[in-house]
């Protein structure tokens, strides 16, 4: 296989959850993302050289680093003997909600595994990210790796390894995604949960999550409306966020087909049927928050997008 | 619409649950089922003149009996001051885990609304059948009822009213059912579940649900067998049916793809490619059985019949 000096690599990021689908669900949104930048270094195994765009937050020691984990999984995993030297630039908020550590994974594993030419399984990079993704959330759940990785919307389906399943996304569906300038760690919003949920609950979950997979299937926008419902994670999780049900009234009430918390949040996505819808939805959104005297920023996208690919590289530096 | 002086309706088992749809997944078998004769009668209200099959056991007065009450909430909906009197044949055992109740209140529903032409919806008559079958069960879940009226395979999106989604079948698909000559009371076995059940539990349950649906509608019969996974109500079940892991594995060795209990049991069921296959499962399955000295009757029957019908009349009688 072909062996470059450099590889850059972009992974987008992507809302998880999904309402109805904790845990099992999640779609890659056009942007922002993560970017990799992977050059041969002289040095056996994963090194550092820069991160930027965390404002110094992010850990610089390989194997705190997300993006450095999941590397160096890889290079493990292939018994390669290699040295590659990392530049990770983060392209989104951390913390926001939008699979911010898990772009950084599915960025740097892809990034390495084109430079040494590797030829990696999709199922091999996605395994490699997930190590990243236990360092960096305390639990490793491929809901937002797998689409950053795969792109699409996809399914999960918990298993040994999980089982990552595309579904078919109705032509012209767009999410709007507004983030209030608030922190919610992603840790802590797991503890919300407990560890056991009503039975009762957990059937309307069910039918929820099936009616949604049914909808996608049949193009049938109102029933992916009626079934985007989370009795789950979002009556636990919502009162992190101050004004989250205004947002959501607020969305609803300007045609979004559904809103909810994307991951665990504080982003709060709502889907569209169109574009034009979702950049409406957008605005409200972004005012309603502003009620709560919370600023936010916004984002509207496609929903299932292209998954991680590898970009020109920039000119030397 | 044109009314009759007599109407004489089917109604088919079904199975429900189908592993890892707990309350909200259900198809119709072809048979055996419920007959209800239904004849105009001079006293205002509902009667049960006749019920035979049951072994003297169901309960005849109207109010308690899961017929009567679904026929008696149909005549109250429609505002009816008409009298009808019901003869009930159960052509299935009771307690059998195959929807007995609801068949009954189906083809009770079914067999007044032809008689008197009162041209009920079905989302209508289900409501009727869901008042007979709280009577009968303690709780109402249309699990059974919707595929006995609707006929196919179903998913119900818990919501008041249910809303009931048809799925589609993958061609030739059958089911092979057993049932071992000892009985589960419905209400004892739900309680067996507990209120709560783990997250994780939960989460993998979500992802085998899904999972399913997307295998029915892409016809992917290696993703049905992947999700056909109970881990929620088979594991907490199972116990009540001697040998019940044994018959499951032999199923499954056989060519099964998948095998879990129908409803609450006793009966087991199990999905396979194809009529043949599903005889020769059917057999290993009784055979199953028997080495725990168990004996058993067994059917085959295509996934997801027609539901309730109207049958010609019986010579008179």
């Amino acid at each position: 296989m072909k062996t470059n000096s450099v590889c850059r690599a972009f992974a987008p990021a992507s809302v998880s959850n999904v309402a109805c689908g904790f845990d099992v669900l999640g779609f890659a949104i056009e942007k922002p993302g993560d970017e990799v930048v992977a050059i041969r270094s002289p040095n056996q195994g994963v090194e550092l050289s820069k991160i930027d765009g965390d404002q110094g937050r992010l850990p610089r020691e390989v194997e705190r680093n997300t993006a450095g984990v999941a590397a160096q999984a890889l290079l493990d995993a292939a018994g390669s003997r290699e040295g590659v030297a990392l530049s990770l630039h983060k392209g989104m908020p951390l913390s926001s909600g939008l699979g911010s550590s898990a772009a950084s994974g599915v960025a740097a594993a892809y990034a390495v595994d084109r430079l040494l030419g590797l030829g990696a399984s999709q199922e091999e990079l996605l395994r490699c990210v997930m190590v990243g993704e236990k360092v960096a959330c305390g639990s490793a759940h491929p809901d937002n790796a797998a689409p950053s990785l795969y792109g699409g919307w996809v399914l999960i389906r918990p298993a040994d390894p999980p089982e990552i399943i595309p579904l078919p996304i109705p032509d012209g569906l767009c999410c709007a995604v507004v983030r209030p300038h608030i922190e919610v760690e992603t840790r802590a919003s797991r503890t919300l949960l407990g560890d056991a949920v009503p039975l009762r609950a957990a059937v309307v979950q069910w039918g929820n999550l099936g009616g949604l997979v049914a909808g996608l299937f049949r193009n049938d926008l109102e029933l992916i409306s009626r079934s985007l419902v989370d009795v789950i994670a979002e009556p636990r999780r919502a009162g992190q966020i101050p004004g989250f049900a205004r947002v959501k009234q607020a969305a609803l009430d300007s045609g979004a087909l559904g809103c909810s918390l994307s991951g665990s949040g504080p982003s709060i996505f709502a889907l569209c049927a169109s574009r034009q819808a979702a950049e409406t939805v957008a605005d409200v959104m972004v005012g309603a928050l502003a009620e709560e005297e919370l600023t936010s920023d916004r984002l509207v996208s496609a929903v299932g997008c292209e998954g991680v690919r590898v970009l020109p590289n920039s000119p030397a530096k």
